[in-house]
């Protein structure tokens, strides 16, 4: 094996890259911006790799998550926040630099691929990891594999339909998904629509900030959100039954706060035989993408 | 291989049992009463096999389907239809049979495993099967392999809460379980809550029957049931987002009239990645269970 590898999480706004030992160990690490999205994205991260002291030949190869479905063959179909149609991903960046090995998945999946490998999911084999930032991603793994199903739409929690009698849309063109609950921008929703006094920044952090110190709306808010997140918990939890599950995004930076109404939640709603689950905090944080893509060229299966 | 091997679907009325030709293919079926439950159904069971024809030393092995949670060496967790606690199945059957080797799994799981085998799942790598019996049971295939999740309740859609709000219990001791709703049990309770006026034997089938034929009331019962199932499986579709759905169980044999509003209402609620999953109905009835029980038998992975 070659001595280092990058894993690299593009997203809409930076694109993270990691240089990895050949033994799992992140040696540095970098953001850059993603600039203006479409077909820009790759030659510009060829060149900034091109431009490092590790040469192409010292490469095992670069894992890459994207905000989108991944097709197989590392085609990726469709990623609105990086402005891609069907975009060949692994061939094209391969092809940018003379040819190093690419893989491709999507980031949600890279990211509980990463927990799983360095982060709190280490040793698990039935694992899901809810990501609540601006929108929700999932990753679920089951028998130490990723579960992307027949349309790579496998572990979309964040657009479960919790809520059919909900009135406000979400972008995705539906009603009542999770994501317009539980996610940063919907616990912001929930707060404007509960009278929240907004004093400070208006952010989701401020929320739950508020309803750490006892502030009594922003402590409903956020019992509606986590209770919410409890629910569709419950509802993956009667699929795939996995034995842990992590939320990891800004909002789980909250800790107990949120933890506690999505536990209770889960617990009143879920199939009595998987109510022992355990709930824990996603190690990695913002890395667990770049962790999770590097992960298949260090450790194939 | 041995020329033979039998298929077993224990059930709380009757224990079907399938005679399978090394080729996989059933040679003969019988259907025997469960009798009194407990600890006599498997001496019982073993009393009829050794009566057969067919002596033990000609067996590949059996296996056997049971209504609960089943660990991985053949256990049983709990059969409550059965009158079972903790029972070591495999071991105790293949004691009373002089060594035959038994396999034991769940019996929803075996349904799925048998339609991907011999039925209407034949070639697919991700599917789903829900059974609308007496109750509602789910099996689930990711990747060509049983999702049995980490507490033995992967795919355990007949207690997945579709709606918080219901006040009436399910006899799992939640309210709002899908099985309330969907199963024929459910379609019955429905058809009470809403006026429809039996005439006949007061099943789930006569107000299926009534809702082909134009009844209102029947037809609006039929779309509830239906609506409840669609957005159920719009949730299994964002976990594990499987190629194709089958619908089993006697409510399915009604076929277009409740899967129109079961597709019509998943449609409506999934993520767009999985809207175009194919429905169809299972093709193996009530001997889809005994199939499955065989496969790993005679086609061990």
């Amino acid at each position: 094996m070659k001595p280092y590898a990058y894993g690299v999480d593009i997203g809409g706004t930076t694109i993270k890259v990691g240089l990895f030992g050949a033994d799992g160990g992140l040696l540095e690490r970098w953001e850059l911006p993603t600039g203006r999205v479409g077909a820009q994205i790759l030659p510009n991260l060829a060149q900034w790799l091109l431009g490092r002291e590790i040469p192409m030949e010292a490469l095992e190869g670069i894992g890459v998550g994207v905000p989108g479905p991944v097709l197989s063959d590392g085609t990726v179909n469709r990623c609105v926040n990086l402005g891609w149609g069907v975009v060949p991903v692994a061939r094209n960046l391969s092809d940018l630099l003379g040819g190093v090995p690419v893989q491709v998945l999507n980031d949600a999946n890279a990211a509980v691929l990463g927990e799983l490998w360095q982060g709190a999911g280490r040793g698990r084999e039935n694992l899901v990891l809810a990501t609540l930032g601006t929108g929700i991603g999932g990753g679920i793994v089951v028998g130490g594999k990723i579960l992307s199903g027949a349309h790579g739409a496998g572990g979309e929690i964040g657009h479960i339909q919790v809520n059919p009698r909900e009135l406000e849309y979400c972008h995705c063109g539906k009603r009542g998904c999770l994501e317009q609950y539980a996610s940063a921008t919907g616990i912001l929703r929930l707060a404007k629509a509960q009278g929240f006094n907004a004093g400070g920044s208006g952010t989701a952090k401020e929320v739950l900030d508020a309803a750490k110190v006892g502030d009594p709306v922003a402590q409903s808010v956020v019992t509606e959100a986590g209770s919410w997140l409890g629910l569709a918990l419950s509802y993956v939890a009667c699929v795939a039954d996995p034995e842990l599950i992590l939320l990891g995004g800004g909002v789980s930076k909250a800790g107990e706060v949120i933890l506690a109404p999505v536990r209770a939640q889960y617990r009143a709603s879920v199939f009595h035989g998987a109510a022992e689950t355990e709930f824990a905090l996603a190690a990695l944080g913002n890395d667990a993408g770049m962790y999770g893509a590097v992960k298949g060229i260090l450790e194939p299966e």
